[in-house]
């Protein structure tokens, strides 16, 4: 057990001059603090160029402009859905790498959405006025109304051309909306086959050395031809030098920095191990189930890889808060937060009863955990199927409201991507959907009981395993013009539905209505009322130069290309070609692509190929640019270290890196594997 | 979360005469308190009766003498292993069931042995003179060679009649050599189908209200003739009352009550969540292989079962011991017993560093945990015949080393019982073998990583899946004419032997055995040692009248039928068989057999079925006979509600309860389900 008491105290006060700590909001990075330990001059150009170059990719991830006509950088494992869809039993793309040798042959993926941050507008004051007065569920319902309200006014100002999104900072603290450029016809330029791309699978992920091109381009397009983008990075061959500053933006996903004590507790308590439980045997039934056929092993492969990246993540975070000592440290934090508000009357009778409610709605949300999650919650129902079925029949049972009154999941804002996403034409394997459905409602009977009023509900006399199968064998939703048809016609045709799967929907849906109302009113209102006013006191104390959690909005992080101490042994910071062939067996996961077999003679054994920075990313920041000083490309973030996986919680500069691929070796791999003159023409590349 | 602080505060201190606590010695049982409390005569003579009727199954199980000639009442679950090594393709006698209509239908379950313990002897004081003076690794060799001494003087003196076998009590406070009777031809009379024996499978697997006929019938032997066994059970037909004092005799096979914190910190954070992700996904492996075909269904149906009740308790082991109150009481009293042994000075000089050096003992465990686990430990090596592999190369290896010197487990006391499971003629499904063996070998990699150097020297550059393949096709351990081969050949043959399995525990034991003994000098040792002075410094400032956490040895358990209370909710002690029938629903696991559905009828319907009592008992409890105060079996102990479960770490006896099977529904069902007039005839039963 690691015992390093320090970094976390660095998280709740003003930015000390020694940690690489924080993904900061773009209109509040620490440029003197680092222009002090770094020498680099991060102005406000600086900045704006690096933001409209970097691109969120609505599926969950970060990507870049790299040239004036919309060409995008992201990761390879970023784009695993588009490469299956792609692919069929005839050809299969994540196997065999895709290049497309003109524009022609740039293949859409179906449902991507791609966006840049254009500008943004602090509304907290607006927020405050609207709930003030108000009980807590009151309020929780007024934030919502007054959030979509400011959405759509937003939306109605740019006149459609922008999507307005509501945007809460601090936990509460702040509330924005964010101004993004939209493009959602997006297309698959090149990939790398999957066994370079993600060279070492599950063993490796999270690991260093490593060696893995995890790229992948797309183009944006608008008006059916690729966009125009200006705003767009020169690449640096060289990649950096051990030791330099490297600065990364784009989209994390989540942190959990600034959560209570009894917060953290539910996490560790319930909410990672029934996680983890739930996953653990989906990946064994997944992995046991690829080896029925090719067919089976194509549509789960990455799947799998996926899942397995969510396990190591999580079990890394419940590692993290196994450690009594941190957790000590941030329960005395905590104390010495409440400390400073008790001593003040004014912020004591503002803000004192904060954490009172937070653990109130902790309590409740302990009670009401399980049977939220597998009814209305993130376990409920799985497989896409369903996922279409819980769309159209809240979609159009919500769009008949007006829009303040809605479920915000279905707000005018957000219809047109969430259509998007309905509409996408997409394969659906009903042999994998079977799994998926079964898996979940054998779950719910497990954890909720079998007597429980939900579960009999759901299953009646039925096992998990026949009624997933009935459900899935009897539902067209696989069918796009069927699911078009049901989204057209409104409510009172999916209540005519004869689906199955509709039906059962509608079915549970009161009771799925009713759960979330309550999660809303018991857990979600106290919570966010508590943590507004946790944020409130926060700045009055420590003051404003403080970062936000992650929420998957645009952070800058700084640091410098730099290894870490592992067990005693320093850890280079860079790994070459040279030792990626010595590593390989000729059996996945580490086997290479025939490509890199061939290649082998004409690539330079020393190129760097991965590196790792002290730069402080998480989830959502895959595909980021890494930046050097001058604004230049010189990598490429898709991973962390294992020990950046406690980085959910807290920051600890002597352990927690970034990994990155270098620009030395795509670029290197562009040309003398893949033979992508024409993509490396369409760079701006630099000494 | 439940917050009640007092039931753990009994846990250190004289029996309190408030809950029914404590898994006692047969010598050392609390008469007198139990008389106080219930008003019961517990005396010599019943507890003789009792222990010389109750018999331990060596698979890990209770079971307890019905009959003067030999038969065994004990739990279905518990001889899951014997049916399903009877049944083949044609026959699955786990669905069918099975009775022998005569002694000659009757049917051996190989590998299978009964013990009743015939009598003991403390011989704390010799291990303390073997170990005295001694550093803390040369200790612990001392302590295990003269155990090993101790063992074989007792079995010369039974002239090889009686098994002999050292135990371990409170952790190392005493060392006793136990004398059991063995019976080593063991055969199965009777067995319901598993859809009654296990009604409700996992989802209501330590559940309460229950309805499950977990019961069989075996018969020990002796020279090919039903044994004699004077000392057997009566039956009391009408079961236990409401508030009817109960007592249980069997053997638990471990509880942790009386780990140091830093103890139980280890199991929250590194042992538990391990174990459960493992067994989480070889569940899902498992479940989707059963798919597979009837043949793969059949084979792993009970297995699943027992994982999945592996699963259940972990998780559930894992939730008590995120009880931070709890915990907090357990270092309290730790902290109580601290100050009492630094108060004295001739105490804390014999054993104030016992806590220091437990500590320290942890401490290397968490560094050596997962190497240990995954090549010489539990995890290592998955299936029968690497199990059947290690049996021959560290047996015939040992066997030709001085009896005291040997690894314990191939003592020459052990050998008898080692050789009956090595040469059982069990049939091995080779697709199952593969599943195991590539499971642990992928975990493996996955925990110790692909560099690791074991892990290197077991895969060198095959996968997982491909070298599971290779070794299990290419092994004759299945057969057991080769096994029964190379072990009576001895260590020459089988060093010389080209089997694949043999080949690669060859090569890897040295390693597997570097490790073993870095666990016993560095972890075991001082747990010991310390658990040694910790065990003393107890007895000599609480007295003796405390019990010792659980050993897979006799033990006798108190309490009364009672329900209790769930969220506000009083739950009835009884279920009744008419809920059974309205609860079915025609699909696995709430399917009744036909044999029951054809009954109906004839069955009363508010017979009791199963009950609760407040018996304090655990895991190898299971078909343990609970008795009446009079000595008469009034029903089968099978499993413990879901709160029993935290009964690893603290007895809480408002919420701890025993799950039984009436000796009512187990009369009714033999009679007018099973038509078993010749077994009913055979037990004597009183009204």
């Amino acid at each position: 057990m690691r015992k390093n008491l320090l970094p976390a105290l660095f998280l709740l006060f003003p930015l000390a001059s020694v940690a690489d700590e924080g993904m900061w909001t773009i209109d509040n990075f620490p440029s003197g603090a680092v222009a002090d330990k770094y020498g680099t001059d991060i102005d406000d150009d600086w900045l704006r160029s690096a933001r409209l170059a970097t691109t969120r990719l609505e599926n969950g991830c970060t990507g870049s402009f790299v040239s004036p006509e919309g060409l995008v950088l992201t990761n390879n494992h970023c784009i695993w859905d588009c490469i299956r869809n792609l692919s069929d039993e005839k050809r299969n793309l994540s196997d065999d790498g895709f290049m497309a040798a003109t524009r022609d042959e740039e293949r859409r993926c179906a449902g991507h959405q791609i966006s840049v941050l254009i500008g943004f507008e602090d509304v907290t004051a607006e927020i405050s006025r609207a709930t003030a007065g108000l009980d807590d569920a009151a309020a929780n319902e007024a934030r919502k109304s007054r959030l979509t309200e400011l959405e759509s006014k937003c939306r109605e100002a740019a006149r459609d051309r922008l999507h307005c999104e509501a945007v809460t900072l601090y936990d509460g603290g702040q509330y924005f909306i964010y101004r993004y450029r939209r493009y959602d016809d997006v297309r698959l330029v090149f990939a790398p086959e999957l066994d370079i791309a993600a060279f070492g699978g599950d063993p490796d992920n999270f690991n260093f050395p490593r060696w893995c091109l995890d790229m992948s381009f797309l183009r944006v397009y608008q008006d059916g031809k690729p966009a125009s983008t200006p705003d767009f990075l020169r690449w640096r061959r060289s990649g950096p030098e051990a030791g330099e500053p490297v600065f990364i933006t784009g989209h994390p996903g989540s942190t959990n920095r600034l959560l209570t004590s009894s917060q953290l507790r539910l996490l560790r308590d319930v909410v990672y191990p029934l996680w983890l439980l739930r996953y653990s045997e989906l990946r064994g039934r997944m992995l046991a189930w690829q080896n029925t056929g090719p067919e089976a092993a194509r549509i789960v492969q990455q799947r799998i890889l996926s899942i397995e990246n969510g396990i190591k993540v999580r079990r890394n975070q419940l590692k993290a808060l196994h450690n009594d000592e941190m957790l000590a440290v941030k329960a005395e934090q905590e104390r010495e937060l409440r400390a400073a508000v008790a001593a003040d009357p004014a912020l004591e009778a503002a803000y004192g009863d904060a954490w009172a409610l937070i653990d109130g709605a902790v309590e409740q949300h302990r009670n009401l955990y399980e049977e939220h999650l597998f009814i209305e919650g993130g376990a409920a129902f799985g497989g896409d199927l369903f996922a279409y079925a819980k769309t159209i029949v809240r979609g159009t049972a919500e769009r008949e409201r007006p829009d303040r009154e809605r479920i915000r999941d279905y707000r005018e804002t957000a219809l047109p991507g969430l259509e998007q996403r309905l509409m996408a034409d997409r394969p659906i394997d009903k042999d994998y959907e079977k799994l998926r459905l079964a898996f979940s409602l054998e779950k719910m009977r497990e954890w909720l009981g079998p007597d429980n009023r939900y579960v009999r509900r759901v299953l009646g006399k039925e096992s998990p395993q026949s009624l997933a199968e009935r459900l899935v064998d009897g539902s067209r939703l696989d069918d796009v013009g069927y699911r078009e048809a049901l989204w057209r016609e409104g409510a009172a045709a999916v209540r005519a539905s004869e689906d199955p799967i509709i039906e059962l929907f509608l079915a549970i849906d009161a009771d799925a209505r009713a759960l979330r109302k309550r999660y809303e009113d018991q857990v979600e209102a106290p919570l966010v009322r508590g943590a507004e006013k946790i944020a409130d006191a926060r700045f009055r104390i420590y003051g404003t130069d403080i970062y936000p959690d992650a929420t998957f909005t645009l952070r800058v992080t700084y640091g410098a290309v730099q290894g870490w101490e592992e067990r005693g042994e320093s850890i280079d910071p860079f790994t070459r070609t040279q030792r990626l062939f010595e590593r390989t067996t000729g059996q996945r996961p580490f086997k290479l692509p025939a490509s890199w077999t061939r290649a082998r003679e004409t690539l330079a054994p020393d190129t760097p190929f991965n590196f790792v920075a002290t730069t402080d990313i998480t989830g959502g920041n895959s595909g980021s640019p890494i930046l050097a000083a001058d604004g230049a490309l010189v990598g490429l973030a898709f991973d962390g270290n294992i020990h950046s996986i406690a980085g959910d919680f807290w920051f600890d500069e002597s352990l927690n890196r970034t990994v990155g691929v270098d620009t030395a070796i795509m670029l290197e791999a562009l040309g003398e594997v893949y033979g992508a003159d024409h993509l490396l023409r369409e760079l701006s590349i630099s000494d």
